[in-house]
């Protein structure tokens, strides 16, 4: 097999345990595991934790000083114990009060089939050595189910074994000096456990009413099954040098599905489930499952071998942490750790959904279908807000609504309305799916439209959208913020086609949004002839970048937030992005001089940033740069780039480094009914295929330094290939 | 005795006990009390409470979501229970534990003496009935001893009372829904009562290592003194019809002359203290101090004695609630009630100052003093903001820290540098006190000065003030904010004169504060002919006042910050301020657009904004507009105006009247060697009179309808007066 999709311990430079469970958690969309030690002792370190998407805590904010409108109560994502680990006892010796010497440890990820095994050589106290393997995966075809296949071999003696799988509880993260780092979840939930049955426990948070069911099967070669809740027990037999073998099936339903309290019928549901769990059956449908994903998503990198596991490990990152039920969304972190609360952001719409629309469109569906889902409160939110119709996304969430509890770089981040607006439109233009839109996206772009209706305002003639804050957080409550108009317009003008082909709004007011995103503002400095992050970022000192220590960085952790706003210094992309995502509105020359302004003042504190960065250096031929870019982020939690790895993995820079490839090097860029690519490939690759799929359509885009080719790999009159040059091909939609 | 000195409790419509308690509080600038009811019995309703100035506890500010250089801790003002009331136990009954009935009850506050008289008549559930005189007052001569001299006269019963004296404990104020209103106190402290003898107990907060020594003496006919800590008895024999009398004193120490933990010295001078105290002295020298208070800082209003005693009660609160100590200064709600935490704001250089500055020199320089003992710590603070050198004063603060969570409505606000330095430079013109100035005036000044240089930046040829918040907290973090910067210009202004005069500064320092100076930006629009407010606060939409409906203001409670402040709304004067402070820089007819401009958008949701619109329509010969927002306001806590007197006096409001009355009504301004005074008498008022303290001299104003006369009342060779017309004069400073 491909030593390229397999991740071993001896990949990675840092061995500590957190991070370690980061980077070999195992996830489905409905759950996540973080990759603790199987066997754990009284000094075993480590921040184990098992997540399900959508299961989350809830208490109020604490503000220093209150005042209205602001989001009420935080929501954090619920850290369950490890559901991976066992107890096991001989001769009286029990693993979690005797620290075991664990002499060998080997990891092996194989991204391929979505399986990570293990394998540990233990010493007891008394000299008994062992050695303990789990092959691990997480069910797709029955995302309930997590699969735990242990085998344990004695290698100096024979015995009896008492194994036990127990779940364990443990707490919260918060900083030593009490302060949170607001990058970092900020509070603990006290967990009620009510046994239902032998079989079933109801797991429920203290606050948010929500609870999910638990159980667990262990299966021997004695073939009869231990059924049970919190533990299961198994008295086992060695012999010497003989493997014996236990299956564990760990069953975790789903909060959002039992949210109106039918446990009775989830339960008999799953029960059902668990009397059919058959090792090998499941683990065919898995590595199936994972076959099928890469045969769409993969992308091939020829020449660097390193390079591409660590982008085959981006793209099984962001497959296995995407929620898949229309309910839940993709947290900042995945499931993979409790960074970030387990929110979800404008992340999802702006850098991780194109990876989905343009390879598992099935699952951009529910990512947006999540959007949908949560409609209702985004009205609340508007009204809230002081807007008579419309609706306003929560800046960072899980339920819908609002929780941050920092509104200049949380609630005033209005641009989420448009980003998820523009995020159904490329589903739609991509997929080809106006089903979907008619009957459920085309409401939240009318509403996202009427938000900004209401929000925005006509002085003079040009329609203002002020007091916002844009994707860049050290900028904040500006008025005209660039990105933001420019897709608060794009957002417009689409309402106004789908209120238009739909016939669903009267003209009386789909005219007003056409007014609106014809007369909006888009700050522009005619003089220095570049595009102005907002109305007054050229009224603002240089940020004093020379007097600044390197240690000084992220700039968030060392000045105050008015020492910021004050200086002109971004934390990211934000004019820029706008140029990224609608390159047919601007000049290479326009995109190159506001490119070398803004890189000089932008200091890449978000892992946002060098992504868009890379694409547009790619498409203004700043090779070097673009590769660049590209490498400082292609492998950031491979190599723990900014130490933070062990609070889960990046996914934004995950699809950033998706799209620096795919929108970047394979230089796409999508327009009305079009599709162009463009080759870009910098010269330290030798060559890149992948594949997209368009209108349903599998297309092959297969690049090396001299070519750039594009093949249709089933029929479709809809679609056809226009190659424009060696280097340039256009994939048109009829 | 006139009768306009007396405030009675039918003088007031609002008749619940908190509110009550609020405007019969009596103070000494040191120790504040509450006037709650004298005996309390279970169901006695209001909000009692002691406040010494100065002495707070601190706990932390908890975020939702942190940021570097936050302010970490809040400071609140001590709540220490009631010292006026007694417990009398009467054939067993105990007036705690029986809710007795009150069936008359007087209160007289008699504010030419400071002297408060209250009379109850009381029956018991045996059907006893007596009456309960008090006259109490905080001691000027001996400002740590609060005097209480009770009067009980059985009506129809002679027998035996047990007469205690006990200090107890009581909680803290917060909402129901438990969100704060952020003009309340926010905090509840947990008290320490240390026992250190049989005389003195020692009060200990929780967090803030401070601490009071308290100390009681109770005096009878019998000439046997009782003396305890927490509570002294006595046991008098009541003849029908026959008064006995009982002098109680209570003694508070100084928690900041204590700081140094040298409990043992304090005791032992306040015990000295004790055993010389003797009411009829203690009364004679109170009445004394008052009678010189009233002389130097009457104002005499002619022919209406409803104002005339508003205005004495303005004057009357204005004068105990000053810190006098050089350490403390004056809290937002003085020493009368919680409200703001007892936080010290800018209101005190800005609004209570002038009023001092004018008549009561040497308190104005304690206030001053107090200032220059924090400013350590507005170093520090600068330092932890990122400047290199220089000071920024606390926008809300006891200590001198910023505790102020918040901060576009509270650190943002740096104008309060500027502030607190003009509050030096009026004192000095005033005073002619150049020797304070020179030995710690000048060092604030400087100091205030570098903070300018260092956080303004030179952008082209403009000195600008960017990212800050001005007066107008429905407007924030915005450039160039037009108070921030006329003031901040003064600042430096002042600093280059006094580095000059003093030979203290390099001039090669000194010439970068006089180019700033000189460059500061002043935003104007010249279209509009028109000062903005900043830079882009005529690129905003105007407030739909139309759509608002009335139980909607104050529009901070019911408005989203996000959404204020992306509006053309102001809650007070904000650029009309700086007008109002530098009359010499404005044409009337400039001062005319900008007051109809700025008027049509402020909600004067502050009570600090009335007064300046009142000041500035007096000088634009709007004298109906001039008299109308003084009348709103002049008697706002004897009329409740806010509904929150119960919280405390709005101190800065009062000082808003007194600034009305001498800057609006008698136009007085001062520039350079000059006073200048005019006559803008409104219809409604008769006559005036006043005086003023100029150079230690005190000069007489008098003002009828026809004329405006200025007298010197000593001579002095310094000043000299002109009477430039009938209504118009000058006093000229050599």
């Amino acid at each position: 097999m491909n030593s390229e999709y397999l991740l071993a311990l001896n990949d990675l430079n840092n061995q500590n345990p957190d991070y370690i469970e980061t980077l070999f958690a195992l996830c489905n969309g409905h759950v996540g595991v973080r990759a603790s030690s199987i066997l754990k002792g009284k000094t075993t370190k480590g921040n184990p934790g098992t997540f399900i998407n959508g299961f989350y805590d809830t208490h109020p904010i604490v503000y220093g000083e209150w005042a209205y409108g602001y989001a009420k109560n935080h929501q954090t994502i619920v850290k369950l114990p490890d559901i991976r680990s066992l107890i096991i006892e001989i001769d009286g010796e029990k693993s979690t009060e005797a620290d075991w010497r664990t002499t060998q440890t080997d990891f092996q990820l194989n991204m391929k089939t979505g399986m990570l095994e293990e394998r540990y050589e233990i010493e007891t106290l008394h000299g008994k050595i062992f050695s303990l393997s789990l092959c691990s995966f997480l069910s797709y075809s029955q995302a309930e189910v997590s699969v735990f296949h242990y085998t344990i071999e004695a290698l100096n003696f024979s015995g009896e074994l008492l194994i036990t799988k127990q779940i364990a509880f443990q707490e919260g993260n918060t900083n030593e000096d009490g302060t949170i780092d607001p990058r970092v979840a900020s509070s603990k939930s006290k967990l009620g456990i009510v046994p239902l049955n032998d079989e079933w426990i109801e797991v429920k948070t203290e606050f948010s009413e929500q609870s999910v069911l638990l159980s667990q099967v262990m299966q021997t070669a004695d073939g009869v099954d231990e059924i049970g809740g919190l533990a299961v027990s198994k008295r086992v037999f060695v012999q010497k040098n003989q493997a014996v073998t236990l299956t564990n099936y760990v069953v975790l339903s789903n909060p959002l599905t039992t949210e109106s309290r039918k446990i009775e019928r989830e339960k008999d549901k799953l029960t059902t489930v668990k009397r059919h769990l058959e090792f090998n059956q499941l683990a065919k449908e898995h590595i199936q499952h994972f076959s099928e994903f890469w045969q769409a998503s993969d992308i091939e990198i020829t020449g660097d071998p390193i390079l591409q596991k660590g982008i085959r490990f981006n793209l099984f990152h962001l497959y296995q942490n995407a929620g898949r039920d229309g309910l839940t969304n993709f947290a900042a972190k995945g499931l993979t750790g409790e960074g970030y609360e387990g929110h979800y952001f404008w992340d999802t719409e702006m850098y991780i959904l194109p990876f989905f629309i343009y390879t598992q469109p099935k699952i951009a569906k529910q990512l947006l279908t999540y959007r949908v889902s949560i409609l209702p409160k985004a009205q609340e939110r508007a009204k809230e807000m002081a807007q008579n119709s419309g609706a306003l996304f929560a800046w960072r969430t899980i339920n819908g609504e609002e929780a941050s509890a920092y509104y200049p770089a949380g609630t005033a981040q209005v641009h989420i309305n448009a980003d998820i607006a523009y995020a159904f439109q490329l589903y739609e233009r991509v997929t080809g799916d106006h089903q979907f839109i008619a009957e459920s996206g085309a409401e939240v772009i009318f509403e996202t439209a009427r938000f900004w209706l209401n929000y925005g305002s006509w002085i003079g003639n040009e329609f203002c959208i002020n007091g916002v804050t844009g994707p860049d957080e050290y900028t904040a409550l500006v008025n005209n913020n660039y990105y933001t108009n420019k897709m608060a317009q794009n957002n417009l003008s689409y309402a106004v086609t789908l209120a238009q082909r739909l016939n669903s709004v009267k003209e009386a007011e789909w005219s007003t949004w056409q007014q609106a995103a014809e007369g909006m503002k888009l700050p522009y400095d005619h003089e220095k002839q570049l595009i102005k992050q907002d109305d007054t970022f050229f009224e603002k000192a240089k940020w004093p970048f020379e007097e600044t220590p390197k240690e000084n960085y992220p700039l968030l952790l060392h000045y105050h937030p008015m020492i910021i706003y004050k200086h002109q210094v971004c934390k990211q992309a934000d004019a820029l992005l706008a140029e990224m995502l609608f390159p047919q509105d601007y000049s290479v020359e326009q995109i190159q001089r506001d490119y070398q302004f803004y890189e000089e003042v932008t200091t890449h504190d978000s892992s946002l940033s060098r992504s868009i960065f890379s694409i547009l250096a790619s498409r203004t031929k700043q090779q070097d740069k673009a590769y660049s870019y590209f490498m400082d982020t292609a492998l950031m939690d491979l190599t723990d780039l900014q130490g933070n790895a062990k609070d889960g993995i990046h996914a934004a820079n995950m699809g950033g480094s998706w799209l620096s490839i795919i929108y970047g090097f394979a230089g796409l860029s999508s327009t009305g009914q079009t599709i162009q690519l463009e080759n870009h490939l910098p010269k330290e690759i030798e060559g890149l295929a992948f594949k997209l799929n368009i209108h349903g359509t599998l297309v092959k885009v297969k690049m090396d330094k001299k070519e750039l080719k594009v093949t249709l790999l089933e029929s479709n009159e809809q679609l056809s290939i226009k190659q424009l040059s060696e280097n340039k091909a256009m994939i048109a939609i009829n």
